[in-house]
């Protein structure tokens, strides 16, 4: 079958044909089959349409809601845009996902954890360029005074024409509203249509003046209709004053990887000066985002879990990397970007051998990235890896490869796998002096002879006094042909050099030794290369609840939420299926055991039906329900249901909480476990 | 043995007895033996102060620096008093405690955690006092304007003066330096040294005017010697502009409780709308400290836990407290602080009793709070549960009692215990309208009949018009018995009611419907009071590594760590005797086992000798060793090592593995595993 997407391009090019009929005045006869065809392709379109059931996000976002998942912050004061706080159910989703972060990257790679400060002082991103350079255009409208960030006011502007343009070619109604004041639509030009998709195309391109002319040019105007002020910068960094003078500069962290870069000596020394190594750590970050929406997926606090990993810059190779090369990666390169050619399976070996991807340290963090998207529940074929168009790098970054995760809102960058290069170390090396580096010892030292020149100090200070140093500098910064040239005129016993107060000072030959010098180095320095995986958990959290939830085929009422174990914020939901009272200290022991597996439980005993427990647990995604009935009494045997197949067993309460507990730690599958203790079929009916 | 504080009493008495036989001139002879006695004392004295080994802080913080526990955050760019990086160990430990809490609360109790933000707008904290009262007095040197906490201050100077006294009068050297410009210190009469003593005790009861008066009074100066300003009060917390207008005045919150009452109503409803319950949240908390001190102990930006456990206000009896009610606690009750009689281990239960603790609830939680500080390692015997002055009660809070820990730095609140009331609640629920309240079924109605008016609007609107609604609520709002008066007046067909609006208006009999009504009450409305253990993360960690901090008995130079198993950031190192290539696939499959069963490990194969190597672990506190030695070639057995005791035992790499996961999750104890396999003797020597 044809998509939605490939009918709609035969529609118009019918219409067209269909035009330049009427154009050239063909007879009735001749143009009534063209019509034909067109009338039947958009009956198609409509019949496709009506059959694409698209992803009921208000029903997900209901159960949510309900059950409390989370919600904006402050709602009882009005709530405040981008903030948003979680609830029981979305706390526990998140810190599982943590926890099996910390077990699949910190854990198995052995990395150093570290926790900064939220608080920073202004120095700090005055040197990592966020200062000058994290900041975003807005735009007021001239009347109501509601703020915009202009890119996103291009693209709804600009997508509204579009589409209102392809609505009117197909013959269809607009379901975008018209702004006030507008003209009623007429159809676009091909050379206006093709302007627009490049402007949309290349929108990180326009900046400063750039932009404020793509405004003027466009008519860009606010939702209103009203006219818009000209684009200005605003810096997305919170600031605050440190400390009780109010006149100490500082900020909310915008991400939390400084705090990584300015403990790197610390951390490379913890490391036994051992090189490649990684630091990771788990934090808030906070940008004060022009006008957040979308959820948990544009918000101004956020945690995000960021992994450093410090390279030699000629040696990006890792020494895992055999583990995973030939894992195939969803990849959409820049390249393919460009020919909009889609993503492609690819192994990530031979990715990182034809240099698509730059080296295997990236290489290898993408597939670990994968690996654990989908070791949380991430359905695979909603993810893919999209690399940065040049224009689009942040000022930090020579290469970056995004997971994105498609939901409902499109595709959604969730992890950024970046190569900042030396670019921090570098900056904070050059603002405070401190070195930021490593050292590379030689396998057998190199030895370079070459003409230096050397000060005879005592000679020196009493001629110059003060400009003693300034003249030193001077001297000491020539490169070996300079003081070559330097002896030259030495020889008739004084020379002139220029110093950087551009002053002229003129030397002796006594104040200074010319002559051969040999040395020796046996160590090498060098500024790390920084590969970093950055994970916006809330993002993560938002993709996996929307994945995760599907509705029962024999009810379309009941939501559930497929979360795996591991993930799931209860684990076990126990029932007694009476309120009789003798079931009281079963329920009791079946607690206690599991509290102390470490286990997180919920014991229904309301006088609900049996299905409407489960159906409440489904809502929150507990995968497992113990169910204690008369049969307990007798034998102290419990029964076991799965969620999403919804079979149980029978076994004793031992071996049940044995079995959640390895179902959790992914130790155990759960077919094995209907296997080895067979199906029960019984009290649920 | 007398103490020395004992001596110290003595020496001042005889000192006493001599200045007054010299001042009654007594003869050479008389005087020689009191003189010879009081020599003898001060000689005591010393010899007891040299028997008492100070705690060595300064070889503890060499080691935490050495090792990255944490350290200063922006050292390379100077630092910023009062913040804090956590390095890798730090972090872990952090981490483990994080767990432990949640297990030991969380999970055990059922709690529902939520994650609420930091950013909080101003609206929410005027509600919460916290705009008003959240503030600190400070003063500033008038000279180098350096800023001082104004109280700090007090102790400080008032201390020295003391200290001085105190040495004056034991004829000692004074160690604290005396302020430039000062007098020669002279003995402080009776009567001012017990005004310092008051004052020092008193010292939050100095506020606004009291406070200035008292700076004047006592000459109090900065440790300059120059004089200060007067006091003046100082908000502790940080403020920010919320979007992008710089219009939406922010805070970061200096607590994380205002985000769980927020919730209060969507956490109700989570909860089946069950009273009573508990949330629970981990987060960051910031505070503008003034001058912040002490380490960990005193922060400008740290890690919380907090649970508000919301309670009807009659009924603060607790479920499980029969589970502690014999439990001992060291209580150190306002009246034996008044009596300074220093704590006193008594049962919880008999405490709730007779009333020192104040309810079940709060008893409850002071006991779990003393299990979950020894859980982690904290020394019983430096725990006690220091009850709130009325002076010192934070402005929401009707009953207190501290958890403090004594470390080198004296006694320090690392957890508090208080009762709030039902104060926050209430002020946010006048401020936004949203009723924040539980519900209690009546088992049988309440039926009350009494006088009542209703409105007859139709007769009404027309008459009053725009001013209709104030009347009315004039009208509604009467007693009983304003009801029985206006009735009476309406006899005559008109009376007059004077409105909110300050206006009289004329009600004519017509208007309204003066009768008996009968009011069934199925449902009681109430607020919650709520009962707040609230925990400093950071200054349990430093409390825990100074309790944790030992040095070993056969080496001074070897600090140790004895952190339990489950703190632990690394449980178990693993060594190769030698650099023998055979041992390599040992070494790796051994890894792979410890990261299947989630234990943190770290391999050590460096040349250093093997004591060395224990000796590196030790300091990060790693409480197990696995040796792979050339019997491990031969049957694949290695040795485990325990940290504290030495000891070892030989069994295969699995059960090794096992006994390691269950040493960490306290199901076995190190003998009991030293009893199974039999202590092995051998390779260490």
């Amino acid at each position: 079958m044809p998509t939605t997407d490939e009918i709609e391009a035969k529609i118009i090019q019918q219409a067209d044909i269909v035009k330049k009929a009427k154009q050239a005045k063909m007879s009735k006869e001749e143009l009534e089959p063209l019509i034909q065809t067109l009338l039947s392709l958009k009956a198609q379109l409509k019949d496709e349409q009506a059959k694409v059931k698209p992803f009921d996000r208000a029903a997900l976002e209901a159960l949510l809601t309900k059950r409390f998942f989370y919600a904006p912050s402050f709602q009882i004061y009005g709530g405040i845009a981008g903030l948003y706080d979680y609830g029981p159910p979305g706390c526990a989703v998140q810190t599982n996902i943590l926890n099996l972060w910390r077990q699949h990257f910190v854990l198995e790679e052995d990395m150093l954890e570290v926790e900064c400060t939220n608080l920073t002082p202004e120095a700090v991103f005055q040197a990592s360029g966020h200062v000058e350079k994290f900041a975003d255009y807005k735009v007021t409208d001239s009347v109501t005074g509601d703020i915009y960030r202009a890119d996103h006011l291009v693209k709804e502007v600009l997508g509204k024409r579009l589409e209102e343009d392809r609505n009117l070619k197909l013959g269809l109604q607009s379901d975008a509203k018209k702004p006030k004041g507008q003209k009623p639509a007429e159809p676009l030009t091909e050379e206006t249509k093709a302007h627009y998709e490049m402007v949309l195309e290349t929108l990180d391109n326009y900046q400063g003046e750039s932009l404020v002319k793509l405004f003027k040019d466009l008519d860009i105007r606010a939702p209103t209709g009203n006219p818009v002020t000209e684009p200005v910068l605003f810096n997305l960094m919170f600031d605050t004053q440190i400390g009780p003078t109010g006149q100490f500069q500082g900020y909310l962290r915008p991400e939390t990887a400084q705090g990584h870069f300015l403990n790197f000596k610390k951390l490379l020394e913890s490391n036994n000066e051992q090189m490649p190594f990684a630091s990771a750590s788990i934090g808030k970050s906070f940008r004060n985002e022009i006008s957040p929406r979308q959820g948990l997926l544009r918000v101004r606090e956020f945690t995000m879990a960021e992994i450093e990993h410090y390279v030699h810059p000629d040696r990006k190779n890792h020494d895992r990397f055999d583990e995973v090369e030939n894992l195939e990666l969803p990849l959409y390169s820049a390249a393919a970007q460009l020919a909009a050619e889609g993503p492609k399976m690819t192994k990530i070996g031979e990715a990182v051998k034809n240099r698509t991807v730059n080296n295997e340290t990236l290489g290898y963090f993408m597939a670990r990235i994968y690996l654990f998207l989908i070791r949380i529940g991430i359905d695979a074929d909603r993810i893919r890896f999209r690399q940065h168009m040049a224009n689009e790098l942040a000022h930090y970054s020579s290469d970056c490869w995004d997971a994105d995760i498609k939901s409902s809102y499109g595709w959604i960058e969730c992890v950024g796998c970046a190569d900042r290069s030396a670019y921090d170390l570098s900056a904070h090396t050059k603002k405070t002096g401190e070195k930021l580096i490593a050292r590379d010892t030689l396998p057998e030292p190199i030895v370079t002879t070459k003409l230096a020149l050397e000060i005879q100090k005592s000679k020196f200070g009493p001629v110059f006094k003060k400009d003693a140093k300034t003249v030193q500098e001077a001297l000491l910064s020539m490169e070996e042909a300079e003081i070559k040239e330097f002896e030259l005129k030495l020889k008739d016993g004084k020379a002139s050099i220029t110093a950087a107060d551009g002053k002229s000072y003129e030397i002796t030959s006594e104040m200074v030794t010319i002559g051969m010098k040999t040395e020796t180095i046996n160590v090498l320095e060098y500024v790390p290369n920084v590969i970093e995986p950055s994970f916006g958990i809330g993002r993560i959290v938002y993709s996996l609840l929307e994945h995760s939830y599907y509705v029962r085929e024999e009810d379309e009422q009941r939501g559930v939420l497929k979360f795996k174990p591991a993930i799931a914020p209860t684990k076990a939901l126990v029932i007694p299926i009476s309120n009789n009272a003798d079931f009281a200290p079963h329920i009791k022991s079946l607690v206690q055991k599991l509290r102390q597996a470490n286990v997180s439980n919920k014991v229904d005993n309301s006088s609900s039906a049996i299905g409407r427990r489960y159906a409440r647990n489904d809502e929150i995604g507990t995968p497992f329900a113990i169910t204690i009935d008369f049969q307990t009494l007798k034998d102290d045997t419990v029964t076991l249901r799965e969620r999403d197949t919804t079979k149980q067993f029978r076994a004793t309460k031992d071996q049940v909480v044995e079995a959640i507990k390895d179902l959790v730690d992914e130790k155990v599958e759960w077919d094995a476990l209907i296997k080895k203790y067979g199906e029960f079929v019984g009290q649920d009916a």
